[in-house]
């Protein structure tokens, strides 16, 4: 969105192409605090936020699922659900997807007590038992958040220590989180819902089995790069895709922000990103060849 | 302000040094529109809503100037008019000044007809004719600001076009700002105050003189890196400060973010930039020679 209100205030006919609403993974957080300019707000309503400040500055939105890129050419190409689109200059700020935990008995039950977004189904889980995997700042976010609609909330990491800011871990044991560092989640169980994990302490090997009614996994993103990787656009070796100062990738004209990129993952350096990869797609839009 | 509210987040003990009030260039702007979360904001209250955020967090602020840094060794010191200060890690986010002019007579009517910021001394022209000098973001919202309070305004550039987004050129026109290009500022003239400018127009080789009251300089800034300089940090060869995809300079430990390391000089990338100087100096503080 930051492209966005870039690109349309230069003056360049901008359109973003969105298959959900504009946001994507911010949409999911329940509460920024470290965005420059809010002491605190939802992802929904900087989200929110964002897209009434891009639709002001001109930016024309499509509703539809871009399925390939075509970037050879002067003309670049997009091919979506709703048809073809052309252009001078494309960014891709397509964001990342949910890391699987790739435990046994997690694909069987998402949706049926497996979980990867705490903001949409934390409050199914009202007075019940609920493990949340992962050890960055979004799991204990995710911690915070379910403790305080569940009656007993776990936070299970891999790792001997938790990634996340020392306040946050702090405000985890007030609220009564239960910690269990150093913990692999072997496989979920269940009936027709989840009812217990099998887990390992990787200190001791020794094995035990946890009962509760839910699983938030939460160990990050992967990037949504595919589309970039077939249109011969050049990805690192985690899958993010490479850029240089400009934002710019391998292919002229054909820059990427945020997420996909890699780095830190943070809405402050996302705006950055795309601030710069739209000025950068101006420069190339202004080219002499184009005049 | 951005690095010191993740800083902070992340239980380091921060102090932020700065001589003035905390937002630097930013308090000078009149109306920003387009960092992302704000449709339009002062620099002013947008500065006000970060120094909170980043107080909040934890930030302590020393009222000082940064004379000199020190930073061979695991313990870098800063000297300052209010004693020194010893740290781990030093990020330098000292932005920049504003770009003088150097034509005759500008030093001379400094605060008497010649202005570097719009947003203080425009309501001292009211029903006067004043010159704003540049030619991008800036130049154009200090004559577009201007323009409301003057009865005439000129906007005065060197090259043959303005760098700034169209629509903003559009509404120049349409407040009747008069664009002067290809044009060059040979002297400021007054008495005890500015009373006209000299100028060449640069096509045609013709001198002129045009009666005015004020003259506001609106070419840029340039980067305060002294203090880094002096320390033995490398710049560029336009005086910004080097930096890698980590925000680091050439000494381990010493980062930083912001105008002062160049780029497109806006909000949206200095706080991304803040962001990743912040926790890269987390990274530093935490490594295993700390603990």
């Amino acid at each position: 969105m930051t492209a966005g209100i870039y690109a349309a205030k230069r003056e360049m006919k901008t359109l973003l192409i969105e298959k959900g609403l504009p946001g994507g993974y911010m949409l999911l957080t329940n509460s920024i605090e470290n965005y420059p300019g809010f002491l605190h707000i939802s992802g929904k309503d900087l989200s929110g936020k964002m897209e009434e400040q891009m639709k002001n500055a001109g930016v024309e939105i499509l509703g539809a699922d871009a399925t390939k890129i075509i970037v050879e050419g002067k003309i670049k190409k997009v091919e979506t659900s709703e048809g073809e689109r052309q252009c001078k200059s494309i960014i891709l700020a397509v964001g990342g997807g949910h890391k699987k935990l790739e435990a046994k008995g997690e694909k069987e039950f998402t949706g049926r007590g497996v979980s990867y977004c705490a903001t949409c189904d934390a409050p199914f889980y009202k007075g019940k038992a609920v493990a949340v995997i992962g050890g960055g700042n979004s799991a204990i976010s995710d911690a915070l958040y379910i403790s305080d609609v569940a009656k007993k909330t776990y936070l299970i990491h891999r790792r001997e220590a938790l990634r996340a800011e020392e306040a946050k871990s702090r405000e985890l044991k007030n609220k009564g989180v239960e910690i269990l560092l150093n913990t692999e989640v072997d496989e979920i169980l269940g009936d027709r819902f989840v009812n217990a994990i099998k887990l390992t302490d990787k200190s001791s090997g020794e094995a035990k089995k946890l009962r509760l009614d839910g699983v938030f996994i939460s160990i990050g993103t992967v990037p949504h790069s595919e589309l970039a990787r077939d249109a011969g656009i050049h990805l690192d070796e985690k899958h993010y895709i490479r850029v240089d100062g400009n934002q710019e990738t391998n292919v002229e004209g054909v820059f990427a922000a945020g997420d996909v990129t890699g780095g830190v993952l943070q809405i402050a350096t996302a705006v950055g990103e795309g601030c710069i990869a739209a000025l950068s797609a101006y420069k190339h839009v202004k080219k002499p060849y184009w005049s």
